[in-house]
């Protein structure tokens, strides 16, 4: 894990960009750090950190603000990483389906999510070794994202992520529904009613296959991009009641 | 409406017992009140005053703490408050049909939610007359209960009321659904997901059915009474984000 650049934001918290081996990422913790902080995983949205760094940074900002570490990774195929020509082929697939008006098939659901969930997740657990080897990081660990598929399988094989924010919001795998059996953490899970991407009795079915004792559902009016302030402050005290 | 006692709780909560015409109720209060407070009416679950007592005490005790007036007053039926026989078959019929494993038809549901209803609503809005003539209340409204389909009318035809929170948690009938698309005011609804005595699926359709363009719904784990503490705290944010 290497640091390329550093900046303050707002005096009070500093945003440094990495990179792991091809991966660029970016941490953001507070100025000043008296004792190991927990961290919170902020998985993006699949269309690359430079699009999605405002929401992204500002989330991060409030995170950091508040005595956690967050840090991101670019996922596989999203900004100037390579694409793969099977997930270009899937994503065409799904487009064609949905135009035509006909019903998506778990093939494409499937080559749409499942090698990224593959690629993703040891991404995932590699930044953690690396972020949890830094002095300033000490856990306990939250996972907050951005392809829910890649939520759950990290959330069952991954025994530092102590608690996680999901966002329902995205065609989900039958083979990742028999993996959300096993999640036990606690899960806060965010769900936009009308949502013109997501298959609303899907996400209700997933949040029901979750295995976890203590798991929350907030659903909340607007498309997939309006997540009202609110909602997101909820989740923020999800991670405040688990992570310290 | 006539005050019948008053103590203080924890030196600065004052709980006065009242009645109107032969409805009890009970009215707390910050015990020093500088400005016409909010309000919130309580609607308690149908087992009377007494027996409901210890949660709504300690919910409105921390309402109070917050700066708003609680009131509750005493469902048709419950407490002391004469019972209906048609209410009492239609409960009875219920029972009968749960325990047979038969469908609750919706003559049960009709009879068993529409008399109360007709009866609650009024005496809920003749409560918000005197309370409202109160110095020390002054509005804006919510309402938190209790029976849903008492808060769907009350929400659907009294002006006074700014907001509410509804638990999704006992039968609805079909013309209560219809009421509900008038419904604009902001919702906040919880519903327990493994709640014994509840129609998960009839709860999400009412959710759905909603005219409100700011509704969220907050489902967690746990039975009919075991909301979490952390949810009814997301309530009474609910309440100072859209009465305050």
């Amino acid at each position: 894990m290497q640091f390329t650049s550093e900046q303050r934001l707002d005096d009070d918290v500093l945003e440094r960009e990495f990179t792991l081996g091809e991966i660029p990422g970016i941490l953001w913790t507070p100025a000043s750090v008296s004792a190991p902080l927990p961290l919170i995983l902020v998985s993006p949205p699949p269309l690359g950190l430079r699009k999605a760094y405002p929401r992204l940074a500002a989330r991060a900002r409030h995170t950091a603000a508040q005595g956690f570490a967050a840090a991101t990774i670019e996922l596989p195929g999203s900004g100037d990483r390579p694409r793969s020509a099977a997930f270009e082929q899937a994503r065409a697939d799904l487009r064609r389906a949905l135009a035509a008006g006909e019903p998506v098939t778990d093939e494409i659901v499937d080559a749409l999510t499942l090698p990224l969930v593959d690629q993703s997740v040891p991404e995932w657990q590699a930044a953690l070794d690396a972020l949890l080897s830094l002095p300033e990081i000490g856990g306990p660990v939250g996972y907050s994202g951005g392809v829910i598929s890649i939520g759950v399988r990290l959330a069952a094989v991954e025994p530092r992520i102590s608690a996680a924010v999901l966002f329902a919001g995205s065609f989900v795998p039958r083979t990742i529904f028999e993996e959300a059996r096993q999640v036990t953490i606690p899960l806060h899970v965010l769900l936009q009613w009308d949502d013109e991407d997501n298959d609303r009795q899907m996400a209700l079915d997933l949040f029901d296959a979750f295995g976890s004792k203590e798991k929350t559902l907030h659903a909340n009016m607007g498309g997939h991009t309006g997540v009202p302030q609110f909602a997101g402050e909820e989740g923020g005290r999800f991670f405040a009641r688990h992570l310290k």
